[in-house]
């Protein structure tokens, strides 16, 4: 079982941007506790990264033999109706995740296109939030409990 | 390490009622699961549910020894200031979860008043968002990663 | 067949209460008058007032073997969505009732969180409003015309 | 005592009109029901349907010899004010009743220009709610309960 | 010099309908008042009145030889898009009057789909607002003061 | 197959209406290159245009042989719910077409009555905007690119 | 019987003012003519211009041995609560003028916070809107026709 | 004299609750000093303090023989038709007081269901709400000044 | 200690201002009164009325040697930043008082631009607004309880 | 004659992407119609797809030898300021396509950023939407009848 | 070349009034400013400071001969119309600045009644705005490059 | 020091794009005008323009070394959040400006995403903007008067 770990606009820059609101852990240890935490589970998992919105959609749209999507839109979650339009062209399941709380920051990040399509969504819990949304995920692909 | 497991108006159903949106899973159920993974974590948990915003209310003025919450407010979570401000007023750190995936139902649902005084909210995976928040609580109160 | 009435919040000063409003009819006449319909319309009926929001989720939870609801929310319509999540984790079909027309009045009363999941909303005609809805509700139940 | 029952536009239509929210219950049988239970109550009854503004506002006016009207205003509720303008000028009560429960429906049919100078609306119960009002009218007219 | 007035639907009852908010003075009267004031004024003046918005739009059509337009849309002014339309495609310059004060009374009754095209608008003054908005109508028509 | 082209209020002006906004093209002329390209794809295919809502409704609901409607309710569009009860009443498939570009107008025109319960909207193109509503309506009801 | 006129903000510069909205007649002109037109209709009349919203509230606090106002509030209609409440204070009925047609301007200049408490409102028609309006107020005040 | 003094929820915590919003003095402190302002002005003085909407109610309804109250409803404030609606039907006059000034407060916390049918809101003394209410209370029943 | 009570326009005429709303007692009244009161608490006390904004700004300007201010901004507060500036720029705490029940009146009168940056606010009272208010402020400056 | 086709973000899936929405033709299909119809039209014709916004925008801004654009934004139409620039920086006419009806669904999808600055808009007719838009833009650029 | 600066309410206190946000520069530091720099780009330069609306609108309309204006509005710019009809009527290009950046400041700050009128605005460089403004202004005025 | 300007979307074609809204002044002058004035000021200055909101990201990103940035966001400064994130990851001060006076123009150009974390904000006066803001920004980071 394959999936797919999505990783919006600056979130190249976790752990040194804004570390108050969203913690001092990098990206690149975060795609490690998920890869091991992939093993742990028995699933492939690929990682990418883009400040570009089109870059997001067309890796969306190549993950055909996916089996879901693990996303953290960032600040494009906020703006992008393409990022909603290939999820919902793929038709996989997927978990939305922030870093952030973002019910708790400016009104603007209250909503995300992507929230009323996902399985479900996670925030606020740091680098946690991915680790939470990849059991989630998964639990939810084998229709087992977490 | 004690947390307070809280239930919201009509979890009592939870497994009969609107199973299509809230799973088939009963609050027994999922309170035995929970006290499980307390156990496996080191936790001491109790659980409380109720259709009474007071009763909520007292239950949380009642747990000053707790070390945080994990709580589902159900329909109150849209309505319930008196909910918020007995978080406020005791101060202990809590994750909101929702069984089903709020921001995907009616428009009233889509906000609450806790979510911004929250560490992070979990919605969508029906009983698993339960023992995922309380993952994501035990973890945060210990500084360590779920 | 058996039908639970429900009568929310300070419907038990009706008769005193801003007659020029609510009209000078007492609950006890109201539950008289519905008990000698529902015997003319061969039914058990059984009446409940609370002001408590609580008290009137558990009552409708345990009307598990009634036919349908007739239920004047009162105040608890513009504010109580534990009481919408009740009527629909239990199921049944119910009507809604108002005493006092609420469209013609404070902006706050002008809708309800029950009346689009109800079978229809009768509202301004005193204490008339509750036999006209029990006759509703019973011939929706016998899909038979009034 | 006269009464005047007015049903707007598309009304002629009932029966065959999208059976799943209007019922199947036609104009015709509607009347005759009316006409019935206006002999029992002892009225004398005029019925008028139209899809013209115009001629409903025409027969308003010309009724100035009626107690009262029962009124469906189908599609120009939500978008007549000369409609509520003739229900002023004459002066008469009047109930308004609508086949389906508009509060479940697209949200520019969840008000009406009449409601709040009807003396109470009926809505959902499919042709009962002809009946049902003109129970309710009567009752006005004479001061008795339903 | 030809000048159209129009008067909108239940005008007809002026006199008689709400005296305390229009006034005492029949639609009879008002025209005559007009004919009156149009003779001193040297113009020809007919008077139309109609409950119809789709006479009054053909009425409007024909005038194409009319300078200008005196109405008074009742409650269409807040309603019909159809009345605009008219009054463009035709071209005339054309004063809108009412006989309340618009201003003061339903929010719904604030804006017209006239006013903005209008030379202007006059409101409140009961029957004096159309002898006020014929002089004002020739004024403009012939560049002179009042 | 028959099809039904229906023109709302002030259409019979076209041509000489505000033609900047509308075109210099008559409705007769309109008129004829619809029966002319209705008689090159096989159509028989009735014009009927009114300035009353009213009998723009009766017109669709006697239209019950028609395949189709091919319909500009110009400013009917924008306050007609009747007109829309119609349409979904008789439930053949129609498109909705404009002259005007209605999204560059007023806001009041940006959005009808009509155009979420149409098969398509075309606005923009003056008289070319029939014709092409034509050829989509047909291509539809054949199943058949245009 | 005495009348004050009174004139808001920036109407000294009535005539070389944005002439194409406001008219090329001055204030000495419009003052002039209300005089004027005030000895035909038997008056005393007092004008008073500021830029002031306190000199015209002080204004029209002296004013009360007047027996009615004349204003043009000019931009402080749309900003003065003071002068509102200044005018309900002495309570003397009023007529409020524009010389533009303030609903087919600006937004913000759609509505005044004097025109609901205002006799009625005369707007659009240059300097004439001060005579039609003098004759408006002095015709309520003598209860005769304009 | 009787004046039923009532305390929403969370109020019992007053004092150890978010003392920089709220104060350092707790809920019998501020009892007593009422009691004490009580004797001073000559009356009998009683107080209750629910977390449950429902209590309150049922509180104000048995009050009938006080002469007025004096509440600070919290959260249920903002929330609670039903304690309006109980206000309402008792009809005692009432004061509101809140510690905190809600208007330099979140959004959701500006207006209360209760704060127009009052005599008076007083609000951001902390403790001395109370007593600045309880006094103003007083000097209305008596008709004398503070 | 001074105290500069700052009175906002219109306040001239309390007593005979529509003394319904605002009460009978007069300005001068007040000013005594809240001497008197003054004395008892051993305060310097300075009053000031203006209908004008830029004077009451040119006071508070020049009370840099007060300890506080009363303020009953009247409909200035509803308008005017340039007060809520001049308050922030000097820097003193200050009691908001109205007369009137403010959020019982029109909509436009339920928030001030004062209310979030003072104390806190009393409405209602009539005259003992200002005393009550007066005792909350010097309550507030001395940390002293009423 | 040059023609521009612009295709926004996840066209490149059509036919396979939520086909009861979009419809079961391909991009290449759509495409080679277009081009078929350009040859018949004795148009040069070319096609760019991409799920980037700055590639879009990047030929727009090469095509300054086109006569015009035939451009179906996709979810970009929702949220792209920087295409509309790049359309109006350019200045040729367009037509906006869509092949679902957009204001049948989601309500952000109701508005785009193009609509009111194209020559039109045709929506809801799947793959036919473009060949009808080329045909309304080519009749447009030759002022020739489609 | 003449240039008139303006300075609104409470601009008199900058330097010592919120540092924090308005900077620690005084106006008459400011003012001199301009002198040098109005020296050196060859300018006579006036400047005027009030804290009255009436005299800022006296002075706009006493400076006919000026080129243009330079404006600090504060407060009034959110509030006034005057001031906008008073720099509408003369005419005179200007340019709008701000010490703060307003539009990060309360919400009511965001937008003035100024900005869509003048030439350019330029806000958040405390003192500096002044110099900046001054130097765009002139530009402008003299169609050369800063 | 360095500082690093950025261009958004479509001004590249600044001089040739709506030059009656953005002015006739190309890029490449204004990068030449602003190394030049970078040299006079003692600065290194890189320019970077780009069509895509990922590029834009991506440098700011890379340019952890400036000192600040001065950027013009064009169309993206209304739609981007990423782009907000990036100069919030990377913390340096900046300034943002546009050449047109965006709140004259549409609606939607009226707020941007980054105004309100931006040190200042200038719009208005075309390519002279630029240098006024270069200015703006070296003298915040000199903290030296312009």
């Amino acid at each position: 079982m394959h999936v797919q770990v999505l990783h919006g606009p600056n979130l190249n820059l976790l752990g040194s941007r804004e570390p108050t609101i969203y913690g001092r852990v990098g990206l690149a240890e975060i795609d490690l506790s998920l890869r091991e935490l992939g093993q742990e589970l028995g699933l492939v998992l690929d990682s990418f990264q883009s400040n570009h919105e089109g870059e997001l959609v067309d890796c969306i749209q190549r993950s055909t033999s996916s089996a879901g999507f693990l996303i953290n839109p960032a600040g494009l979650g906020h703006t992008s109706v393409a990022l909603r339009d290939a999820l919902l062209a793929v038709g996989h399941p997927f978990v939305e995740v922030h870093c952030s709380n973002i019910v708790a920051r400016e009104s603007f990040r209250h909503q995300t296109f992507l929230g009323d399509i996902a399985l479900g969504v996670i925030m606020g819990f740091g680098a946690d939030s991915y680790t939470l949304g990849l059991r989630a995920l998964v639990a939810h692909l084998r229709s087992e409990p977490v």
